[in-house]
């Protein structure tokens, strides 16, 4: 199709966002579009100078036999943080603490809004690495993964804790969830869910003792895959037995009257 | 900001695609970059063009006091088909059944790209109808929810299929998984996820007798919300026991030879 400018500028917007982490040569615009390469150029550096305005990412052209232009959407540092006090203000201004000592967050991991910021957050961090596949564990995880699978445009598998997996044989190995306790319970994986020598990013919502995300490493381990990095939503305590690990908030304290906890930023940023 | 018009177009595209149905007052724009409204109305038409060719839905205006635009993420009817097509294609090529007559369909309700698909094609027979809220069966039913909460820029809500519901106060029901056997199994919501008068979206990866399905209404008459579609991405056979619900592919015949099944469309765009 033959367009203007103006067009082909909404058009390939619309392409890079649909399209984040693929490299696509430059000859693949000036054909669809009719137009120079020169003009596309001139384009990217239109959409790269807006998208840098956003705070979104930018546009990143390789050269080469293999070149082209790919979008790396990544919140820079300083927005980073600002992002992080989004999530804490909206934990920390209302009643949280539920009995057991677990905490309320379902209002924020099922909100498209909300879970675009964390997968755009957690993304951030990782857009330049070699990450080919998400991990994570039913069932909280999972929209978190979700998120940063988006952004990342790489698939994620989920692990289960019930050995009830109608998906064909499977990896299962013994956890312990709580490290205050001797209770083991089960986790498992579909065995053609994974290839070996997969580079992992581990995602949980909630880590206390850190039992499950050693569990999701011994997992890796039994497909013969690498973690790159683990991240938590939110972090309870700092007693967890693996220590590379990033948690996005960490509970500061706790108030059993009022039912509120407080957060603050985790070492997502720092570590 | 006050830029060029060129650069306005990439931010409004943004703009639009990371917040599908919200309405946003012309105003917002012309204030956000010091532009006549005659000129942002110029670019909402351009804008429109481009999505509509792209064949994504179409920017909406609404007048009055209340009014704006909004951005309607929307497959066309005839392309819908060809997008199905995609889906049914992909099921077909390779071997998916498992024992026990499950089908292995994780590759697809795991990888962004079709999720985003799935996602657009659910949305699209909804976009225009009053849903304010999607509810799904963890586990496998979570991505696909998502995927269409994104869509809708509405939340979900997750049931549980354990009792293990670590979210306070929860109502649960019991439920017969499959029509073959007496079985009863309990799922559970949490009491402060749904909100009385919801207006729901059920959504499911699979449907054999029902159950599971009839289970999420009973589910959705305990909070006292209304049912408005119940949607399954792949349907096992037709006796399923309640009759109002859709699904994108329905299995035509299964070889227990070659492990590989067939699918074809299913009364998702007929019915």
């Amino acid at each position: 199709m033959k367009i203007k400018r103006s067009e082909r500028l909404v058009d390939m917007t619309i392409f890079f966002l649909e399209n984040p982490k693929k490299i696509t040569p430059l000859n693949f615009f000036s054909e669809k579009y009719q137009a120079a390469k020169s003009s596309i150029s001139e384009d990217l550096t239109i959409i790269t100078s807006i998208f840098e305005e956003n705070k979104m990412g930018a546009l990143i052209t390789y050269a080469g036999a293999r070149g082209g232009v790919e979008y790396q959407p990544q919140i820079e540092e300083k927005e980073l943080e600002k992002e992080l006090e989004k999530i804490k203000n909206e934990i920390n201004h209302s009643k949280r603490l539920l009995p057991g000592g677990y905490i309320y967050t379902s209002d924020l991991l099922s909100n498209p809004e909300w879970l675009k910021r964390i997968g755009k957050i957690i993304a951030s961090k990782y857009i330049d690495q070699e990450i080919d596949t998400i991990m994570t564990i039913s069932t909280k995880g999972v929209p978190i993964a979700q998120a940063v699978a988006y952004q990342l445009n790489v698939p994620f598998v989920i692990v289960r804790k019930s050995s009830k997996v109608t998906e064909g044989s499977t990896v299962s190995i013994n956890y312990q969830p709580r490290s205050s306790s001797q209770e083991v319970e089960k986790m498992a994986l579909s065995k053609n869910s994974l290839k070996a020598g997969s580079k992992l990013l581990l995602i949980d919502d909630f880590l206390r003792g850190g039992g499950t995300m050693a569990g999701l490493e011994r997992m890796a381990e039994e497909f013969e895959s690498e973690v790159v990095d683990a991240v938590v939503f939110l972090e309870h305590d700092s007693q967890a037995s693996i220590e590379d690990y990033r948690s996005l908030l960490k509970i500061q304290s706790i108030d059993p009257e009022t039912l509120k906890i407080k957060v603050e930023l985790g070492n997502f940023l720092t570590n």
